[in-house]
C-alpha cells in the first residue's frame, strides 16, 4: 500500500523497494513498475541515491532498522510502534538525534481529513478551552491469537492510537491513567494474557479528562469517533458509511454500516501521511510526528498495563 | 407541571394540590380548576377521598413526607432522589413496606419514548451481551451556587440520573466504581465543594464497563445520549432537535441544536410517568421503579464521592 | 384536539361547544369540564358572551356557518378549505368583509416549528432568492373510498396544503401550473375519478419552479419534506422521527421512521395556530393566513385539475 | 484522470496515450511512465497492439473517432454524449453495429457505489413498484459562457445524467416529457439561448414519475441526490460530504458541505466504470450501457427542449 502510494506522487520516486521475501519483492516490483529491488535491506542502504526510507516491516525489527537507516543518513518514514521497549525506542531516538535526519512516525490517524479538520477547529478556539474527550475505537474482528501474543497486547497495539489522538486532538499531556478492561469477546484473548474490551480515563495536565473505550469486536464495522467538548462548543465526527444510500420500509430507515476496516477508512490518511514525509524532507522541515510521539505513547500505554494489573489510577511520572 | 399532566389523564381524578406557598396553591387551582386546596400537606392526608398523593417538595422534605403518606394509606409517587442520607432513605423505605402503598420514584428518563425503547431491544437481545455502555450527560448551565450547595453534589443530584440509566438499560449492578472530576466549568463550584466536570467508569457485575461523562455546562444545550454496544450490535440515541430544519449556505450545512433543558426533553417522559404510576396504583401493579432503585443509586453516588477523594476505584460492596 | 388545546391556553376561556351529535358534546363536554353545551350552532351563535368560535365541522358545512357567525360578530377561526366551491367561498369572504370580523384559516402547516423557521430564514435572506422549491408530501395510507368520493379530489384534499405552503415559503404567487396524475396506489381511487400519485410544477410569478409530489400511500410514514433553493443557499427539513434511537447490526444501521400521521406531526402546529388565532382576536391583529389564502389556494387546486384534464400547462389566470 | 485510472487496474495495460497537445501527451506520458505516445489519434488507431481505446475529446470529435475506431476494430469507451445530433448517433452506432465491436458509453453515475446499490436494491423488490423518482442534481457554478453556447444546452449537457439515471433506476422508458425552465443564476446564459434553473417532470410508461430539477449553481456544492419511491418503501441517497466532522457552538450544529464537484464525487465511479469496460472486453460481455442508452437520452433532450420551446408536454414518440 505505502508504495503503491508513493508511486502516486508525482514529487516523489519509488526508486527502491526491500523485502526478505522474495517473492513479495518481485510481485511488487512487477506491478508497479520499480526497477530496483533488494531482498535484504542493508543493501538497499547502502545505495547513495536513495534518499529516505519507509520502514513497514514487522514491529521487533522497526528499532534495529531505524539505527542502520539513521547511520545510513536516511531519513525515515517508520510505522507505529518504534518498539515494545522503552529501551529500544531510545536507542532508536538516540541514533536518530546523532545523526539529525528527519524521522517521521506513522500515526496514520493525524493525517485524516476528518480528524486533521477538527484539530484545525479546536486549535482555532471553536470550542474554546476542552475539558472532556471521547475517544471510540473498536475493530471490526479481533486478530488472530497468535497476533495478539506478539502484538504487545491491547494497549500498545491498538489504544496506542487513541492515546496519540488524545495528545494530538487537546494539544496537552497525561497526567494520569485509570484503566478497566478484561476480555469479555473471546475468553481465549484472556487465556493468552491479554484483554479485548477496555475503559480508560486519562486526567490530562490541563485537567482535561479523556476517555478512551476500546473492543476487538464490534459487529457492524470499524467504529472510529472523536467527541471533544469544551467551554464554548463540541467537535465530533460520525463514522465514514460504506455508502449513502438510505431505505425506508414500514419498519424502519436503514443506512449502511461504517466501512469495514483501517484500509478503507484511512485510505485517504495513508496518502495524506506520506505526502506530508515526503514534503517534510524536500523542504527541509521538522516532522509533524516523530519519535517522542512515539515514546509518550508507549510510556502511557505502560502506564495503562500497569493500571490494570494493580487496579489503581497510575500517575504517567511513575513510568517515565 | 405535574399537576397539569395528571389533568391531562382521564382515568385520573385530581382531588387537590397543596403547597406552603398560599399564592402558588392558588393561582395552579384556578389555572387548573382543581376544586380542593391546602396550604398544609399534613390536611390533605387527612382527606380519605385520596388514593395517591405526588411529592414534588424540596429534596429535603421527600423522607418525612413519605413516611407520613405511607402512614396515611396514601400511594405515593416521589421525585428523586429520596433523601441525601442513607439513613434516611432506609427510614422512608422500611414505613413504605410496613405500610404495604405502592412507590414510585420519578427516575423520568426510564420513560422517555427513546430510552424505553432501547431497553426493549437491548432486553429482546437485538445487540447480544452488553459490553460497554457510555452515557453523556451534560447540562446547558450551572445551576446557582446555593442550589450546589444544597444538591448533595454533582454526583447525587445529576449523575444520579445516569447511575440510574446504567442499571435501567443493562439490567446489571456496579460492582466497582471510579471518578476523575475537577470543577473545569467555574471555580466557584469548586471553592463550594463540588465538580462540575466528570469521568466515571463503572465497572458492573456482569464484567459490562460503563463510563459516564458529565459537564454541568454545555454551550449547545442539554446532552443526554446512551450508548449501548453489545456482542452482536450497538443502540444509540441522538439528541432530540429544536427544529428539523437545516441549511446550506457557502461554508456550512446547519442544524438545529439540542433543546435546550429537561422540560422540553422530557416532555413526554414525565406523562408517561405518571400514567405508569396511575396505572399501577389502577391495576394493583408494582412500580416498575421504586425505594430500591433510589437506595442503589444513591449508594452509588456515595461510592463515586469516595473514590473521587480517595483517589482509586471503590467497590460498591464498601459503601452498603 | 381544538378544544383540548384552547382548554390548554390560560388567555383563552372556552366558553361552549356545540355538535349535532349529542354524545359528542356531552362527552367531550364531561371530559374538559366545559359547562355550556349546544346541539345546535345557531344557538350557540346566539350566546352575546361568545367572542369567537372555531368551525371544524365537515367540509360542506363551512361556508353556511362562516356566513351565520360573521353576521352575529363572532371572529372566526375555520378549518381548511372553507368550501369546494368558488362561488361558496366569495359569499364567504363576502359576509366577513361585511361584519369586519377577524378570520385564520387553519393551514396548520405555517404554524409548525420547522416550516415557520424555515419561512423566517428565508424572509431574512439566508438563502438569497428562491430558485426552485421541491414540495415532497406524502400520506401513510388512502382515505376511505366514500371520503375519496367527497373530498373534492386529491388537489382540493391534500395538495391545497402544499399550494399554500409554496406561497408561504417563497412569498410569491402561482403563474403556471403543471401536472401529471394517476391513480398507481389503488386502482379503486381511478375508478371513483380521482388520482392518488401526483407530479406538479408551478411557475411562479417570481419565475421561481415549485415542484410538489404527493402520493396516497407512503408505507414508511407521514413524508412531509419542503426544500427552498436559492441563489445564497438551501434549507429543507427532515421528517420528525418517532424516536431518537438507532440501531447496528451486523447488516445495517436502523432508524425510527417518520410519525405516523398528521396528529402527532403537527401537534405543536395545532396549538400554534389557535394561539396565534387567540393573539389576533385579543391584540386586535390581522390574521396571517385568513380569507383570500383560501380561495387561492383553491383556485390552484382547480388549475390542478384543469392540467390534469386537459394535459397542458394552465395559467393561474386561466382560473380567476 | 481515466489514464491514471487505467494505470491502476492491474488486468489493463495503459499502451498509449494520444492527444493534439504534444505537450499535454509529453506531461502525462511522463507522469504515468507510457512508452507510446502519439498526437494523432489515427496513428495510435493503427497500431495493431491496442485492443481498445477511451475517447475523451471533445464532444463534436466523439463521432467521428468512434466510426474510425469501430473500423479499426478496437473496443471503445466514450465519454457522453456520443454527439449532439440524432444523425451522427445514428452513424457512429451504425459503424458499431457493422464492426461488432464492443461499445461502452461513460455515464459514470451508474457505477458510483450508492446510486448501483439503490439500483440493485429497486432492482431486488425492496420498495415494491416504483412511484416516484426524484432527481436533483445542481452544480456548483455555471461554467464559462463559451462552454455553455457549445454545449448542446442543459438537456444535453447536465440533464443527460439524469435521463439516463431515470432510466438506469426504474428500468423504464420515457413516455412524454414536460419542463420549465429560464435562466435565473445568470442572465447572460439566457442571452446566450441557454437555461440555468429547470423542472422537469417525466411520465414513464410504467405510470411512475420522474422529477428532476436543475440548477447551474449551488452555493453550498456539487447536490445530487436521487429519491425513488415506490408501493413498499423509498430509498434515497444524501451528497457526500467533505468531512464526518460536525460542531456544535452555542447557535447551531455545522456539518460539511457536499464535495465540490464530479471529480470528487464521482472518483470511485470513473474507476468503476473503466473496470467494468475493461472486464467486458476481457470476458467477452456486452457492456452494461452502450449506445442505445446514449440515443434514447440524447432524444429525451430533444423532446425537453421541445417542451420548453412548444410550452406543453411532449411525447417521446414524437422525437424518435
Amino acid at each position: 500500500m505505502h508504495a503503491r502510494n508513493i508511486k502516486s506522487i508525482i514529487q516523489a520516486d519509488l526508486a527502491a523497494i526491500s523485502d526478505i521475501s522474495e517473492e513479495a519483492v518481485n510481485s511488487v516490483a512487477e506491478e508497479l513498475q520499480i526497477n530496483q529491488k533488494y531482498y535484504d535491506y542493508r543493501e538497499m542502504l547502502n545505495d547513495p541515491s536513495i534518499e529516505a526510507v519507509v520502514i513497514c516491516s514487522s514491529t521487533n525489527t522497526h528499532a534495529q532498522i531505524i539505527k542502520e537507516a539513521a547511520s545510513a543518513k536516511k531519513h525515515i518514514f517508520c510505522e507505529k510502534p518504534i518498539a515494545l521497549t522503552i529501551e529500544e525506542v531510545n536507542d532508536a531516538l538516540n541514533s536518530i538525534n546523532i545523526s539529525g535526519i528527519k524521522f517521521f512516525l506513522g500515526f496514520n490517524r493525524r493525517f485524516d481529513p476528518t480528524f486533521s479538520k477538527m484539530k484545525e477547529e479546536i486549535k482555532s478556539g471553536k470550542i474554546g478551552t476542552p475539558h472532556l474527550a471521547i475517544i471510540t475505537s473498536r475493530d471490526p474482528a479481533p486478530p488472530s491469537l497468535d497476533y495478539v501474543k506478539s502484538s504487545g497486547g491491547l494497549f500498545l497495539d491498538m489504544t496506542i492510537h487513541d492515546f496519540d489522538m488524545a495528545r494530538f486532538m487537546l494539544n496537552d499531556e497525561p497526567y494520569e491513567i485509570y484503566v478497566s478492561a478484561s476480555s469479555l469477546v473471546d475468553p481465549a484473548i484472556g487465556k493468552a494474557g491479554d484483554v479485548d474490551t477496555a475503559a480508560i480515563v486519562i486526567t490530562m495536565k490541563s485537567g482535561a479528562r479523556v476517555i478512551i473505550n476500546n473492543s476487538r469486536k464490534a459487529v457492524y464495522g470499524y467504529d472510529q469517533r472523536v467527541e471533544i467538548f469544551g467551554s464554548e462548543g463540541m467537535i465530533m465526527n460520525q463514522n465514514m458509511p460504506k455508502d449513502f444510500a438510505f431505505l425506508s420500509n414500514p419498519y424502519e430507515t436503514q443506512l449502511s454500516n461504517p466501512v469495514y476496516f483501517f484500509i478503507e477508512r484511512y485510505k485517504e490518511a495513508y496518502i495524506h501521511e506520506i505526502e506530508t514525509f515526503i514534503s517534510c524532507v524536500m523542504q527541509d522541515e521538522i516532522p509533524p510526528v516523530g519519535g517522542e510521539d512515539g515514546k509518550i505513547s508507549l510510556l502511557m500505554g505502560y502506564a495503562a498495563q500497569k493500571s490494570l494489573t494493580e487496579n489503581r489510577p497510575v500517575k504517567f511520572s511513575e513510568v517515565i
